[in-house]
């Protein structure tokens, strides 16, 4: 580990508002005076910094530092506010900068770029470099190849201890980022036969073969190799990295387990907004107005149209409704804690498919939980709201309709909550985005139905 | 990495129903045939068949395998799961389980047995590692203290590169499974003083001194740093774990950075149950009955009187919503889309915290960012609604109020649901837990009585 960072310059902080000293050191002071003043900031304020610049002055921020310097920077921002920055600039300082990111960023950014910019900054890469970068870019963000790095340590069989040690002894500065606990013996065709421990060239003889040093059959995936499989390899092995194949065997690059933990955690983030409507990928405030409304309204409209389902079921009762207008003082309890209900159910169920803990196929056995606790659940607050029913409004049988239809109705959302996430994932589709609409028009529709329904039935009692 | 894991024995493989393989090979089989079943099983599979055993047969296996088989086994399962399944052993057959995992799981899983339990296990551990434990054990899971471990490397300065040599050869098999990137230089005090990255070791004379060739001043941290400080720290840096010092600067552990990825993981998953209403700790369908019943229903009964305060919004109403009972139709379309609206705007706002790009002061600027989608998404979709209300009804008036009310409760949803989060955190409350129910109940009751407020004044053109 290097000697700590602290800044040696006198750079004055100013830490109410770093955006104002990022612009003044960008305009005003040296490169390395701007690197200082960056480097002491967290990251976290780093990137709160540069998102309250505007579009130019974000690119005289960029274009002040040293390249190496601004990768690193944009590495720490979400993926689209690095690339919507990347596309500012003019493509040979954009170049310079995508030059200094490990292969991984390079393809995730470029990625997110326009075809046409992206292009412009491949064309003055390196061409071997760009290259490889198409090439990482031709997989998904959830796979093993849109995981993996080319920065590892890779010899070949043929090689001794001496030569190993010659290598890093000349490539020391290029290695200095590399995870150098093992590195990964190819053959003359480039196909990975073997890995080495580096510790083990401690106690070897400089004039052994690392052929007859490495560990043979080393699990290794392919490209195309999904997070699940790559979670599942590194909960059940202590690796800190696994090499990345092609169909030859010829070694492609390697997954670090904290990209794969990356990766999840991103997983769960999205499956989080997307939950909660935010359906379009990731929303920054400090996006366009128009882009945010446009994701947002996109949403919304579709929940209009469920909403109309369950405003039917109270117009096709208005009469009911309009003789005994107590009862509409309850469907909103009675929607909104069914709905409650429900949501409880979907999280378990969303818990339990992440963990493992049940398959998409135990439908049968997941229903049989929930109504479980829908019985239970559902009496104690049948009982309550019938309690408040009578409290308020002095009949018993207003109690009895708003009773009965909560403890029906939270049987159902329990129900509905907790199977399908099993069904949609079974069925090939995202349990994140569309358990909760389903879940509560379906709740609001069946619980409008059973209180007006049953106090249609009995409508004489309740006049 | 050692050769491929694939079992040689040529054990029948229950692909539908691992439980009962399981259980078996537990009663039947030899502790080797049972550890081979174990380990082809994916890990979601181990978590998954153990789940479907009763707890005797849950003991039955434990006890079958060997003691770090049987560590490695439940390291996989949730944490509540783990605790629960040692608390079920004999304690001696407890410690010896115990005894195998890492320090920083024996602490998490000690932590979550009674004390009484706790304090059986603790003494049938070796005095020191039992005295280790329950320091480990005194620190909350998001500090350093929580995630450290005691594994590493660990040196004198005085030593020569040869002492080095000299003991990682002996003690090999022990440091297996260390991370050996870098080893951790103390001075005759425990003190750290220095970090010494290893593949410097191969380049050196084996005489020199560790003193001399360790980097000086390196970054640690105390054992109280928060998750916050720790991700702030594998942030900026490229390192793959850090020193724990205590306040007179001795070693006490390290911190993986795959340790930290874990905790901010829980975290994550931790919020997304709690924004659902599953507040009280994970929950697993396997928990008993009255337990999950219990819990769920304590988060619904605050949500019921919560709901309390939107229907006295409607009781204060009835008059005008018997009279016009058509907007009894509409009530529950602007309640629920409010909610929407609000629940992206939450979301946001937790998003946006969480990586630091907005700080819990910054209300007003998240607000004027919040009404201005609210003033687009709120007028689309109230002239929607107005529409919708014509057709139905034909009367333009109740367009007009139904069409107001949604604009305007779009507004006061967003501007809630944006700023609540950064409010909650402002003042030390769980964004997470509150931001929900608060939001619904808040636009529940605007909602209601923009519509029947409205709807009153004019009365007349609606009848």
């Amino acid at each position: 580990m290097p000697s700590s960072d602290a800044p040696t310059s006198n750079v004055a902080i100013a830490e109410d508002r770093p955006w104002e000293e990022l612009l003044r050191l960008a305009q005003e002071g040296t490169s390395v005076e701007l690197e200082d003043y960056v480097s002491q900031l967290s990251t976290a304020d780093q990137c709160l910094a540069l998102s309250r610049l505007d579009e130019a002055e974000e690119t005289q921020v960029l274009e002040a530092l040293k390249a190496e310097d601004a990768a690193e920077l944009i590495s720490h921002l979400p993926e689209v506010e690095a690339a919507r920055m990347l596309g500012l600039l003019d493509t040979s300082t954009a170049a310079a900068i995508v030059q200094e990111m490990p292969s991984d960023e390079q393809a995730d950014v470029l990625g997110d770029l326009s075809d046409a910019q992206a292009e412009a900054i491949l064309d003055e890469l390196p061409r071997e470099e760009a290259a490889a970068v198409r090439e990482l870019s031709s997989y998904d963000d959830d796979e093993a190849g849109g995981m993996m790095v080319r920065e590892m340590l890779r010899f070949s069989d043929q090689m001794s201890v001496r030569d190993v040690i010659q290598d890093l002894s000349d490539h020391g500065e290029d290695y200095s980022d590399f995870d150098v606990r093992y590195a990964y013996v190819c053959d003359s065709d480039d196909r990975l036969v073997g890995v080495l421990p580096m510790q083990n060239l401690l106690f070897v003889k400089r004039a052994e073969r690392l052929a007859d040093l490495m560990i043979v059959n080393p699990i290794s995936v392919q490209a195309k190799a999904s997070l699940d499989d790559l979670v599942e390899l590194f909960d059940a092995h202590n690796y800190l990295a696994v090499p990345v194949v092609d169909e030859e065997g010829k070694l492609q690059g390697i997954v670090h387990r904290e990209a794969v933990d990356y990766e999840e955690t991103r997983a769960i983030e999205s499956d989080y907004l997307k939950s909660q409507g935010i359906v379009g990928g990731e929303e920054l405030r400090t996006m366009p107005l128009w882009l945010r409304a446009k994701r947002r309204l996109s949403w919304l409209s579709i929940n209009v149209f469920l909403n109309i389902g369950a405003a039917a079921v109270i117009a096709y009762f208005q009469d009911t409704l309009q003789a005994v207008i107590a009862l509409a003082v309850f469907l909103p309890i009675i929607s909104d804690m069914s709905g409650c209900s429900g949501n409880q159910a979907v999280a378990v169920s969303m818990r339990e498919l992440s963990l493992g803990l049940v398959r998409p196929t135990e439908m049968l056995r997941v229903w049989w939980q929930e109504v479980s606790v829908g019985l239970i659940n559902g009496a104690a607050l049948g009982l309550l709201v019938a309690i408040l029913a009578v409290l308020f409004n002095g009949n018993p049988y207003l109690g009895i309709v708003v009773g009965i239809a909560l403890f029906t109705n939270t049987i159902i959302a329990v129900s509905i909550g907790g199977v399908v996430p099993l069904l949609l994932k079974r069925f090939g589709f995202d349990p994140a985005v569309a358990s909760g609409p389903l879940l509560t028009t379906v709740t609001d529709m069946c619980g409008f139905f059973l209180v007006l329904g049953l106090a249609t039935m009995m409508l004489s009692k309740l006049i």
